[in-house]
């Protein structure tokens, strides 16, 4: 059983194989070869004030690879005012070094012998897998001659969201813009390093956005980020989170993907009660009917060849991750434990641990 | 994070200990206190001859004690027929020593601080989370003077049924039928080295169920063990398994207790069309709508007082194990990581391993 670390995942799995990954896997999904667990969300209470604990998992089987994911995370989260705006925050509290730390874990089976194969932290394969599913949604919704990126938010997400983009168009500027002038210009401070383009922070979204080919929200937000008035013929809209966008916004588009029109959602909360749960509970638009998820094809259909992309230069797009899948872990994981095994990278813990002599 | 084996879980808990720490459990469910998650089997195409993938987890929040346990079976199934009638048998294919080895692992989380607190095989706990609970609808349900115990079976799970029933009643006989002679021999030599009561083998389960109070099944089957005409006034039926009975049965009981009749159930199978398939897609009556398993009452309706146990002398009754809950797991893993702690049993890894300083 490998052990790896989230350094070892990052020197493991670059932007672009992570969509190299991904793509059999999307087109395996529309073939219905694989398998969806239900994605959970259980939110129960916490000792800690203003908090909620919030415990997640989603598996994905993907056969043709042999694999079995699981992702799992186990939050104590807030939701506090940033710039006025409600924004959900994980807290790390478990401990371990350098403080307080967050948990989340990918589990790797073997479908052939059942084995746990590995187990590692989800922290940069998750943003390395919403970037490059973005990425892919892009690739096929984003003009040809997309030159401006316009890009809100500057945190975790945001990273693989500029490498993505950069990865499948020739962008020549890109503008960021999020709240905190700080976080923004550490970003993109940070970005000029890794990639050779004009960046510049901006202290607007109308400033962001004026102009861009390509707006891309990555953003921890509860509340919509994207204004209709921003959306002009040529356009596309990239999200990570439903939140991010309305259907005021979808209702401006020509042409709307979603990551994942199949996933179960199973949503449960021991605290319905408490006030500042209600946007967790609502959890999107979806739930409330004004958006019917099962109207709109996904990328699987899209990579398959039964939706379409971009059709015309005039076209408003918008590619929408709504959620994460296991099977996303499960392409990504099987990628990164193969080249594990090849490079001798990660900790191998013995097996008998983590697995047992009795029928059980 | 606490990794601890069979042996070690084996020594730190006993059936009544088990029965002690689920019983509070139980009652926070009817309080509606616990939250379950979807319980899910995943099924998938394996490269075995005649075999499956099945990829199951079941979790439990339980905020009393303040943890969140997931548990996890990565199985290779198969279905031999044993004396002719069609089991549900695990192979052991997993890397490990010993051979081969079976793959269910449980996890447990602070729903405090989120962290993952343990790490541990299911095998032991999970047939004493099924004794004890069993034990728990037999407190209530059989006649308290119950004398004569009827075991069919004498696999894995017989062990902690027949322990559960030895604790909450003062049996003066037990009788044990399975097919194979060798089988149900060694299990009662075994059984006898534990238990001071009068244990013996005997050749039909004519033989087994003829006078008794109790019947026990403990089996694997994948088709009916409890015969209609067996059920005589006042006898007790006990079953680990839907299949081990079926509307027929039920029907001829005056009083049917579930073990859980809350827990969403979530099949999904990417093998539709093998034909040695049907019985796990079917997967006991409730799904084809014999039986309506939500006008039954179950446990924790029970141990709340909101379900009354047995109320006469003459009463047939019977008590269905009919799903898992990883509630069990919660309950009887917390009670076991708190006593490993103070004994300081385990092997401990880093936390850093299984927690990250990114927000994911």
């Amino acid at each position: 059983m490998l052990v790896l670390s989230n350094e070892e995942i990052a020197r493991l799995l670059t932007i672009e194989e992570c969509m190299t990954a991904l793509e059999p896997m999307y087109r395996d999904v529309a073939e219905e070869r694989v398998l969806f667990s239900p994605r959970v969300d259980n939110i129960a209470p916490n000792p800690h004030p203003e908090a909620y604990y919030a415990f997640k998992h989603m598996g994905g089987t993907w056969p043709a690879q042999g694999v079995q994911a699981l992702r799992i995370n186990s939050d104590v989260v807030t939701h506090p005012l940033v710039a006025g705006k409600p924004r959900r925050v994980k807290q790390p509290l478990a401990p371990g070094s350098k403080g307080g730390r967050w948990v989340g874990l990918v589990l790797l089976f073997s479908t052939e012998t059942g084995a746990l194969l590995a187990m590692f932290p989800d922290g940069v394969m998750q943003r390395l897998r919403v970037g490059a599913t973005s990425g892919l949604g892009l690739k096929h919704l984003a003009r040809e001659d997309a030159q401006r990126l316009a890009l809100i938010g500057s945190g975790w997400q945001a990273g693989t969201q500029l490498a993505a983009a950069l990865t499948v168009r020739r962008f020549r500027e890109v503008r960021v813009y999020s709240p905190r002038r700080e976080t923004r210009e550490a970003f993109v401070a940070e970005s000029k390093k890794i990639h050779r383009v004009d960046i510049v922070a901006v202290d607007s979204a109308e400033a962001c956005v004026d102009g861009a080919d390509v707006i891309a929200a990555a953003t921890s937000s509860m509340v919509r980020v994207i204004e209709p008035r921003w959306l002009k013929p040529g356009v596309h809209v990239s999200c990570i989170k439903t939140q991010e966008v309305d259907a005021e916004v979808l209702g401006r588009c020509d042409r709307v993907l979603f990551s994942n029109r199949r996933q179960t959602k199973h949503l449960d909360n021991a605290m319905k009660d408490t006030p500042n749960l209600k946007a967790e509970s609502g959890r999107g638009w979806w739930n409330d009917g004004t958006v019917r998820l099962d109207r709109f094809p996904d990328l699987a259909d899209l990579l398959s060849g039964r939706a379409q992309g971009r059709q015309s230069a005039q076209e408003i797009t918008c590619f929408m991750n709504n959620v994460g899948t296991g099977l996303q872990f499960a392409a990504a994981g099987a990628y990164v434990l193969k080249k594990a095994r090849a490079q001798r990278v990660g900790t191998e813990l013995p097996d008998d641990w983590f697995s047992e002599d009795v029928h059980p």
